[in-house]
């Protein structure tokens, strides 16, 4: 066995997936010689010294279960010069070498300014649900909350055709489009309203003038959440005020969309990148996040992951519009 | 074949299970030498006959979807005398000697109404998921819708748990408690809050006392959607206006529990009440609905259904209770 | 605290909601002032001495997950009197004053004779997918069995329907024909062959002959499992030969029937149950089994629940048939 | 409307997702200005002229479901010289001017005869759960299939888990380890045996000594069924006679794998190829089958696609080697 321990949390918004990343860093881990350590409620229980060992046992039997063992907590503290210094001395105490964060872009970019600040070796998995991490494919608890909203428009579209309804189903994914604009795919609702499409609004007049010109008995548009308030909720009002003959009704499908047992996608994913993040600790990475590109493990620097602007592919939104006649 | 044809509609929301229905009655109907139509859009098709026959083929392989292959509405015409006038001169036309009703509380309000001008014998059969209908223990949809919240409560219990929060998770049942109850006890949630239950406010409180003295990291309550307006949010709101320190959130699962593919129960309830109301039919039953009670088949008079006041098992109170410890 | 220790195990075959009685128990328990011990590997690890005290975090999370924490087996141990006299010494060991018993009809057998022999009160949950123990309506693990075979036969068909295949599925259920029954109406199957029924092969020519006449393009027949080897493959090989024209296929659906996380009726039929147990042992009930009977709790001595003669609901054989014509 | 008719057809084995690109190359041709004819039961329907035009309505709402309305087979007849002609006959008397085939390697090779002997384009859609298809990196029906396995797998290792055994598990695949070697990563398998590892029975005697001494008290290994017999019973039995102190199951999981609603990533990938299939059209190409790779869309020769030498990742190998510890 090797001197000293990795550490593994988890960060941020919750993702299904997590419990599967943690089992592989942990297991990978002990299969090369490295000892773990779990840390709980992300930085917070870093600053706090919420730490314990794992060992190969304790991550039996998760793989499929959805939230994360480790608990996630959003940390003001490691905000702060005080509270990262606390964090570099806990691991110091702790004799924790290497550190593996599992979360989205707020995490990693805590483990950027942290791993500029100390020496500590710190590596990346790309662990939420919005897909919107630069430089990897996929993230861990997309395929998951993909699958479940489409499962939730499904049972909607059921009541919908029913009734003859139009409903506006609200998704998350923050400033990210891909969960709307893939489940709209998928589910076979009629648009999806995104964030980085701009004339957003524009495209609702439209879809409502082909859509009311149209044979179609009910229709679903997925709207992406937005911190701006223009959510699914505005979308319907729009709707009912110009359109009163209409019966317009809104779902905002929420915090289920974090949970429940991981899809496969999600559970190779997650066992491939955290056999990969021991591999890249092995081989001297630091400070990158281990992604997935054209099905190949990639080592993203923590500075571009962050970058924030990932594309969605464009193709899609004919792809949407063709199939929607 | 025998002369002339039943008529089978669809009313009020939809309800999952609704499609096994107009199975069962279809082909049982068929089996026993009886012609079938189909009414499309509840009351309102019967008005404006939009009808066409059913053959044994056309309820193929519709037993496991949700939803209705004959649409439903709420008709304001079938409200007026002119309306049922026209609803009964078209079951003339269309030869149509007996009418099944597959709906709720106000869709057999309004057979019995319909049954009490013109002499038409209807039969009713309880399709609601808020299973609020006197003289069955079951409704059809009920076991379905049920089971989709608990399932959806299983997956917002990972995000609490690894978040540690309270949810509040707003469900359907209108002024019956039985899907927040029962959904409660079976997502092991740690309260239900029901309209059965006159002294919900105080639950509340207690609730809370008590949770906020206990060693769980996390807490959801499941609350009954309200037409005052006291439903998830409200107490959500309260919750974080005197105990700020806590990190709440709200989910209301809206239309999502009215569809996907009935659950097993649902499916052979449905088959079973289909078939009997075709016996009842054949025994010269009228103005009726078919329910189940301890297993047995039973005919319970329109009158009696929809007295609308069956009472949810307080000793279920009980069981939550102790085992939300 | 009151003194001692009530004991629980589970025995037998597996059941999805075990966990969610034992979480029942367990709470119940402790919230009436009593303490729990968990024995594991059932009436094995009783003689073996496999206990450990549960707290009401031990049983924390647990109601939606299958299998049981407390483990199963078949002890050839506890049959001889040896075995149960060691059992005997274990529990005063461990100040075990009540038995609670989770389990199918071997499993109560066993406590039966135990009760008999020493004075060790045991109060019997019915655990078993089979639905098969007379005095109570419903068994623990039977809803979700039956809702996994029927999603599995909804998946069949899709297959079925675009091959045009006869497929035969068999499914357990020991002698007893509850699964094969229900699931067939419930799956839309096209027959039902059941131990119930002793004119099986009578009926399998019924149903081929009907079944060749008929414009269906695919026919489902569900097979209960058969110690004396007329199962599904008996009777595909017999339709094989004697109707060589035809494609058909069998599936055997096997151990994936008792697990995965247990439907909302088993987890709030074990809560029932489980608070019932221990209100049981507080009446000083002993060496019955509690039950469900018209949705009310019933005690049931042992001696009668195990005599294995509940019978199958005859009506549904002829539900079945109206509904696959 | 352009002239003539595109005809699509479903062949060989039905895979989960097949509906999803029927429609999408229905309702992407329409929209591109063309018409559509469906072609039912593959190859055999062509020669027997089972043909009939498909509209925008006639593809709504089946985007979620399993199997193929069109129906498929396998066809003797088309491997005949006569029957291709009769074929080519039928197309013209139909007016088919490009023909769309979804389906796996048999179905792509009676297409490239078949385009070899008569000026048809060709267009072919990889439709198979196998995943053995060269050029592409995804299947559509092979996400679906996957995740059907593990959901399975999981159920059964809540029994292994409570019972302390080993299962074999058969999964589909013809020759390729895809399924197998994934879901056996995804459900937390121990070992997984593929045909592409020539050293299947080495593993299995390495995996039994390996397993043989560890502390886990379950097993669970996925077998790829296997035309030559070396299936789960044959390992099965093999481990029943050399170790008969353990106690092993099998299960075979069948053609359950084949059906179910689509995952999302398969609704995504057949609207994505069936969009791309009718721009492929519109480019001029033919005789070949439109795959993805790296996320984007190509067009595969025929002659390439069923070359059937589709190599497996064996990194994968060392991943579930590592994790199954």
């Amino acid at each position: 066995m090797k001197e000293g321990y990795i550490g593994i949390l988890t960060s941020g918004g919750d993702a299904s997936g997590m419990n599967a990343t943690i089992r592989a860093i942990t297991r990978s881990a002990i299969c090369n010689g490295y000892k773990v350590k779990g840390i709980y409620r992300g930085y917070e229980g870093l600053i706090n010294d919420e730490i314990r060992e794992l060992t190969t046992e304790d991550v039996s039997n998760i793989i499929q279960r959805g939230g994360t063992i480790l608990k996630t907590a959003r940390s003001k503290d490691f905000e702060t010069a005080e509270g990262r210094e606390k964090a570099y001395e806990v691991m110091q105490k702790e004799k924790i070498h290497t550190l593996f964060i599992i979360g989205g872009d707020g995490s990693l970019t805590g483990a950027r300014i942290f791993a500029q600040e100390y020496d500590v070796p710190c590596i990346g998995l790309p662990g939420t649900i919005d897909n919107d991490l630069w430089g990897t494919d996929l993230t861990i608890g997309y395929d998951t909350a993909l699958n479940t909203i489409v499962e939730c428009v499904d049972k909607i579209r059921d009541t919908a055709t029913s009734h003859e309804r139009i409903f506006f189903v609200e998704v998350m994914g923050r400033d990210a489009g891909f969960l709307a604009q893939n489940s709209a795919i998928a589910s076979g609702a009629e648009a999806a309203i995104i964030p980085e499409d701009q004339t957003d609004t524009d495209q609702l007049e439209e879809f409502i003038k082909r859509g009311f010109r149209k044979t179609k008995n009910s229709s679903i548009v997925i709207v992406t959440e937005s911190p701006t308030g223009k959510g699914a909720n505005y979308y319907a009002e729009r709707v009912k005020k110009e359109y009163p003959q209409y019966d317009v009704r809104v779902t905002i499908l929420g915090h289920l969309q974090r949970g429940g047992s991981p899809s496969a996608g999600d559970r190779i994913l997650a066992s491939r990148l955290g056999c990969a993040a021991i591999q890249a600790m092995m081989e001297g990475q630091r400070n990158v996040m281990i992604g997935i590109r054209n099905d190949k493990v990639v080592y993203v620097p923590f500075a571009e992951a962050i970058k924030k602007n990932k594309p969605i592919d464009k193709s899609l939104i004919t792809v949407l519009n063709e199939l929607s006649i």
